[in-house]
């Protein structure tokens, strides 16, 4: 395949940023990816492990001459790397970023990007657990969401490419307002990962269950909590932080809900519980019929004793 | 290997009776397996699939001259199932449960159980969020904690032998107080079920993000919760009306901790959030080093697009 950028350069190289480079590496989407990350740790990994065809110690190296230029850092810092990178930034080329939360990264990047370069926001829905250079794999994006969250008068044809990218690395591609996709990843994402947090905090608090029972007998239902609370705690600082409104919004409303379940608990309303429990099936449904999930038995996971 | 029963009875032919059936099929640990169901419809598919040795149309029949009977009922009928089938059972036969509470099971169960049986209740911690006959598999115990539950008194050799049989299916067993159990298994699956139902429902409920783009979206971590929330609606139920003081108690705390970072989330106290994330990682990696979950990204789930 011809590569669709010449020069793409990845800014912060975790678990998402490396997934990139290894999925354009697969397509031969780029003509030559270059990385850097803040720590020096990190790069010294990513240069051992052949992560990006040049690593760099700084964000004004790694952007020279790049078409594309993809902010992979947590929320919380991508309006400071914004104004570090904007003097070095190729005239013509696009910024975009993976954050999770887009309102406040367009109110902290936007006002850094010069004339003459587009900033197209954008949001890949792909994730494992792990974190890092070493986290990365091709197939991350592989059926998974990637939304464009272009602003008015975004150039089309800047547009296009970056989509014609995304989608190259196997992405399905969506354009949605920045106040939209705020509210939806409240939903699906970041409202989810606070209740696992909570979850897991508390098992870890008590004190009449030790944290080895806890361990020993995780596989009722408590394990697949712990998967989504070991997620990168600055990132999801960030993100809370960053989406405050429509998380808090969404936390309103589970707990209403909660409080309604656990008075039917409470006054033996079994018809209350059968009735909401037996509704929660049919979004299970839609999501293995949308091939965003497996069927087979617990995620089809295999856990081996040592 | 020699059987270690010489004729168990299932009642009852969900997932844990039928992977029950599997395991005992697959070590040669019982002479025969006899079941039976409520539904006929349940019957017949169990006949069709080769499911247990007999299938009967009755419990009397089923427990007639069995050394085990295994109530695999749900936790609300266990009482009802108990007193049917008391005047049927054998001398020196054991009886055992599956249910996943204790102390309701005990007191609905225990008054019922003939002299000269041994009621030993017990509870496996495995499951899918499948159910139904066809759901069964061999090795859904293998190395899954099944828990055994003696009252005062217990026949030590009844005991053994029936810590023989869950061994040799592939579990580890280990005993507990049915009041200690019921408090275990309110943190570790009955309150992570109630957050995963209820979270479920919320995202279902909401009109401002529609169903479609739940489901789309969802692997952003929401996913997850929805495998929980799929559950059998008519075990989970029971659970919740027959543990009611140990899951709410859990659910009081999971309230008070999610109101405090809630309270961060607002204030903006991003010490408080890093904290509380890089806390909850020590537990999962405990659950990995335990053997009781994958540490492959995501579960190591494979989802393919049609």
């Amino acid at each position: 395949m011809t590569p669709i950028y010449d020069r793409v350069a990845l800014i912060g190289l975790g678990l998402i940023a490396s997934s990139m480079f290894w999925a354009m590496k697969r397509g031969g989407l780029a003509g030559e990816v270059v990385g850097t990350a803040r720590s020096e740790d990190t790069r010294k990994i990513a240069r051992d492990i052949g992560l990006c065809d040049r690593i760099v110690d700084t964000t004004a190296e790694a952007v020279e001459g790049a078409d594309l230029v993809v902010l992979c850092v947590p929320v919380g810092v991508m309006g400071a790397v914004a104004e570090e990178i904007a003097p070095h930034l190729a005239p013509g080329a696009t910024v975009t970023d993976v954050g999770s939360v887009k309102q406040a990264v367009i109110e902290a990047v936007a006002p850094h990007i010069p004339e003459g370069v587009h900033f197209i926001p954008s949001h890949p829905l792909a994730g494992t657990e792990h974190s890092g250079p070493r986290s990365g794999f091709a197939e991350l994006f592989d059926n998974r969401w990637w939304l464009l969250v272009p602003q008015d008068g975004t150039d089309v044809d800047a547009l296009n490419r970056l989509r014609t990218l995304l989608e190259a690395m196997g992405s399905n591609t969506e354009q949605m307002d920045f106040e939209h996709h705020d509210l939806v990843l409240a939903v699906t994402s970041h409202a989810p990962h606070l209740i696992a947090y909570t979850m897991v905090g508390v098992a870890d608090d008590l004190r009449r269950v030790t944290d080895s029972e806890v361990i020993k007998y995780s596989a009722a239902g408590f394990r697949d909590f712990t998967r989504i609370a070991a997620s990168d705690p600055v990132m999801w600082r960030d993100v809370f932080l960053s989406n405050k409104e429509a998380t808090l919004e969404i936390l309103g409303r589970f707990t209403e809900e909660l409080f309604a379940l656990q008075r039917a608990i409470r006054t033996g309303d079994g018809e209350h519980l059968h009735d909401y429990f037996t509704r929660t099936r049919a979004i299970r449904r839609g999501i293995i019929e949308a091939g965003q999930d497996t069927d087979a038995p617990n995620f089809g996971r295999v856990t081996k004793k040592e």
